[in-house]
């Protein structure tokens, strides 16, 4: 037990040849073999094919049950019927064009009615640029340079946000959360300008703002951490932050990339609390590259062309129309009905995969909301990053490539989402797989 | 005369009022109704309903010439069958997966093999995203913090990216080059790390680089550049920056997602100078959202996720296949003979401009290379930031109005590139527009 088992790692590379040479081909122009550290994992991944359904096939013929989605995107599953229709329709009349259409002011009307903070939008090309333009927003609307972000909270890859997001455990202030480069190299103005903050411990929060108040531009933050295993934020604390935040004229953001599925006014809405602005992504899109920012009005407005001192915003696939015919596709099946079974279907995958995991007398603790769930390993509680830190990452990885093994992809960290299409049988389905990998990982 | 026509304006409103409809509906969910600066223009942008071939039809049903061509991005035109078939297959076969794909691996490929300084490259989803990852590897490279950009030089949307830009002429520094933020609320630690050079003056650069050499990670600009209407850099100066660089251990970085379509290795194999760093994107998406970065081995390795200190790159859109395979398609078609062809045409194309605007005696000079061209009013010669905002601004606006009236759609700078579907007799009929145009608004 944890180290990644040899004999997982031995059936995957056996059954992924063509993949093992792909990748080594892949690897004599890509560093690494392709573009993203989550589409990269040891010993080595496998190509995808195709996609059909909640299935993903390789280039070896082995079919997943999906359950990563592409890191949530996919809420429809693969080339689900409508959406693939409207990319295809579009792509007969064109795919980028350099003037607006109507498709794109649809799609932002559908994200203003469902989300009542977002009283006006602007759409980007990735969830990175969506954060990095809502901080533009709040630096521009305050005049301070400062951001405040949570400890081991990932806001996409930009410089600003490339702050203590994975941050070691030996690097790690015991005092408490200190700005911490992602990477050599970046700046000291720019660590200068980020206060990190302990998620879900409001007196500490408090005592930061309250004395780096008159730098700071905005707090941001997901509602429902990801990288914490889509941890919602605790009772109190989201209110506690929004009250200071008011009180100090000091912006809120909520990056809702990912959480913006757990309703249809994204954790917002289900957690009962309104940021000034808000930056989305993943479903919005259909799957396509994908981003955008709302807010309030005043907020928001800083980025109308038609004012002389217009924060300048460009961008040459920003809300280009396939991305904005895919989303429209997407967010129109997305309606209450198929929200609410998303959520029972949801809190059935975690109730059965904790329920494996007791069984099994494993410590292990599934957290999650709404069709989000996450499996942290070696550990009972989870409530910031400090705390997710203490779980077992060997564990993790040998659960990871075994459920390759039992034809199920989960993201790395073993999180994933749920689509419209699973079925009660898809989450028997991965809870026996988890049973079976987890039986196997913790005899060897 | 220097403003723009009432005319013209009066004609633009009367032939479009579904788009004036439109846009106000969209205002109401998108800040000046869109999501780009360059889709946005006085009185109103028309919107776009489907692009066929060189032409795109607006909401009315105007068609026009599009010159235009998303930002350059549209080598084949809108909706090129190849492109669309490529699209639609892989719609139909899902269109992201969180794993690498072979289409990934082709188009890199073919990156490396036609641009020789690239000798590994990663995918992201925008140019923005593409100059980021190359100056990030620079600063991770070297250990040193600060960038040095050209004056006037545009490399995307990023905070490092967003200093002196557009800085107003009133702004600027007589003495020369000095960091000015492109908008409020840009952190100074921002400033601090951007070293501003004047294009084209090699002296001056020498003199700045030498004295910054030990903090300079790297120098980015376009050796084409794109905001003074596609100008080369002349002979000397960028081979200058290179030895001058390479002496100072400082590293070249050539943003070359607009230029790359100037010949199959980009412009700086048509110039002959080779960086350690290129950003690319536009044409290497097939009309989708991409960018890409690449370079020299050991700077890109940095990158590769098997490495224990890897620098992060995610991005849940990087290389989805949906691009790839659009992009694949794009860039098979770009043959020697098609590049050879565009070449030919741009010739003309700029020969035409300019001709027609000597026989009117109308003050304006043609830049360009390539398949790239602008038209520059009131002015005689343009060589770097300075002499560009010389030009006049208003006559600009003007014939970017007229020409719609005209059925031609440019870029709003009076910019422009060509196709491959681009005739010889749609040169006539942009030559001819433009004589119309600059006829009317030079006589009111």
């Amino acid at each position: 037990m944890n180290t990644p088992s040899a004999a997982e790692t031995a059936h995957y590379t056996a059954s992924t040849p063509r993949s093992r040479k792909l990748q080594a081909h892949a690897e004599r122009y890509l560093p690494g073999g392709s573009s993203r550290g989550t589409a990269h994992w040891t010993p080595y991944p496998f190509f995808a094919e195709r996609g059909e359904g909640h299935y993903v096939f390789d280039v070896d013929g082995n079919r997943y049950l999906d359950f990563m989605l592409n890191a949530t995107s996919l809420i429809h599953g693969h080339a689900h019927p409508d959406v693939t229709r409207a990319i295809q329709e579009q792509a007969a009349k064109g795919v980028a064009f350099s003037a607006p259409t109507e498709v794109q002011a649809r799609l932002a009307e559908m994200l203003c009615e469902r989300v009542p903070s977002v009283e006006l939008a602007r759409f980007t090309s990735s969830g990175t640029e969506a954060t990095m333009n809502a901080i533009r927003a709040a630096r521009a609307f305050t005049g301070r340079p400062k951001i405040a972000k949570i400890e081991g909270g990932y806001h996409g890859s930009h410089d600003f946000a490339s702050v203590s997001v994975t941050t070691p455990a030996d690097s790690l202030d015991p005092a408490g959360p200190a700005p911490a480069a992602e990477f050599p190299g970046l700046p000291q103005g720019v660590l200068d300008n980020v206060v990190v903050l302990p998620f879900n411990d409001l007196e500490a929060c408090e005592r930061v703002i309250r004395r780096r108040a008159d730098d700071l531009a905005c707090v941001i933050m997901e509602p429902v951490v990801s990288s914490f295993g889509y941890l919602p934020a605790e009772p109190g604390f989201l209110r506690g932050i929004r009250g200071l935040t008011r009180e100090l004229g000091v912006l809120l953001i909520f990056d809702e990339v990912q959480s913006l599925r757990t309703a249809p006014g994204g954790a917002q809405e289900r957690l009962g609390v309104a940021p000034d602005l808000t930056a989305m992504g993943k479903i919005i899109g259909g799957g396509l590259p994908v981003g955008a920012f709302g807010g309030r009005r005043d907020l928001m407005e800083q980025f109308d062309p038609q004012r002389e001192d217009a924060i300048p915003h460009s961008g040459t696939f920003n809300a280009n129309p396939l991305t904005m015919a895919a989303g429209d596709a997407a967010l129109r099946r997305l309606t209450p009905d198929a929200y609410e079974r998303l959520d029972r279907l949801g809190g059935q995958a975690r109730a059965k995969l904790q329920a494996v995991l007791d069984e099994l007398e494993v410590k292990a603790v599934v957290t999650g909301i709404a069709s989000l769930f996450a499996i942290h390993f070696g550990i009972d509680e989870v409530t910031d990053y400090r705390s997710k830190l203490q779980a077992d990452a060997a564990m993790t990885s040998a659960v990871f490539i075994g459920l390759l093994n039992e034809g199920v992809l989960l993201q790395q960290s073993c999180a994933g989402s749920l689509s419209t299409i699973t079925s009660e049988s898809d989450i028997d389905t991965l809870a026996a797989a988890v049973r079976r990998v987890v039986q196997r990982t913790a005899s060897t």
